[in-house]
């Protein structure tokens, strides 16, 4: 578990980033048990205090988005050849914002537990799109603004649009279907989606 | 509340409707009400009995999947001159699969519900699944069949791909990014992707 690693929220004294990755590890703890998270178990798990628990996590929502998030990275910038189709296909709906195991640690029912929560909780919701899933987002949306600008994509595209597309097939398999994004058939399923959505991006 | 109307399983007495009826409606108040589903609890508010109960729903899991459909129908067959584009744009992503109130009765909170329970227990998702979310996509599907029949649409077309990616725009905006589909900007984005995709499966 290294929540604290995925956690460098602040600079600081590594001292403050262990107590960070307790807080942190402790509260997915309760939620990967399926337990309710509250501020006494998170001081029953973590050891940390009330006291220092609220003075690093003022509201319980932005520290169950923390801890929804271990395991998983912002991807870096594009490289400027890259090959936009390819990252399209691999880079997102069966990568980055898909749903598969690329990172250590984020399983899939991690990924149910989630969901399960944000439809919950619609401030949790809200405070996960913004702090976490809009960032990842970040890099691939670049990579497509150069490709409009290099007239590679369509002039008139809408970037976030496209990426909702591509993302949605992936999440429609998991949500909808109960589909495992390991299996072919979804592997194949997904491709045939997002060639489709390709052909209708490009110039 | 005529959760008795929209479940006519099966020819009968009006009678065993009525209890039919009866069961569902018990149901979906517990579901509403945030609670979980047991035949105690559905004994108890429908007044139907235990035996009764078991007779016509063997399985819990099929019970709840009926109780979350209510309200929903699956749509009638497309004329085969319908216009498609229009079709794919208003039909899917912002009605029938999408997740717009078009239906009285299928709001919103019901939808966040529906979502929590599937991704908690699988099987319930698979069986929702197979029973009533993809019986509802098959009028849509059918009138793409043809559009590609017609060579209209691309004559490699996968159309469960395609209805994949439409719909997955759609559960995006409310599994992700938390948005209402009532929300202008929402809608927006929803045309704006779904153009991208109908641009892709076009001949």
């Amino acid at each position: 578990m290294d929540a604290g690693a995925a956690l460098r929220r602040r600079p600081g004294r590594p001292r403050d980033e262990d107590i960070d990755g307790q807080i942190v590890a402790a509260t997915l703890e309760i939620i990967d048990a399926g337990e309710d998270v509250t501020v006494a178990r998170v001081v029953a798990r973590s050891g940390v205090s009330r006291a220092a628990l609220y003075r690093r996590w003022p509201s319980l929502t932005t520290l169950i988005a923390a801890a929804l998030d271990v395991g998983r990275e912002v991807p870096p910038e594009y490289p400027k050849d890259a090959d936009l189709r390819e990252i399209v296909l691999t880079g997102l709906g069966l990568g980055v914002e898909g749903v598969a195991p690329s990172a250590p640690g984020y399983s899939e029912e991690r990924f149910r537990q989630r969901i399960r929560l944000v439809m919950s909780d619609r401030a949790l919701q809200k405070a996960y799109w913004e702090s976490h899933v809009s960032r990842r987002r970040v890099p691939l949306q670049n990579a497509l603004r150069a490709g409009v600008a290099r007239g590679e994509l369509r002039a008139d595209l809408d970037v976030e649009a496209c990426f909702d597309a591509v993302a949605g097939v992936a999440y429609y398999q998991l949500v909808v279907r109960g589909d495992r994004i390991s299996d072919p058939t979804v592997v194949a399923r997904l491709r045939a989606a997002i060639e489709v959505i390709w052909r209708g991006m490009v110039a």
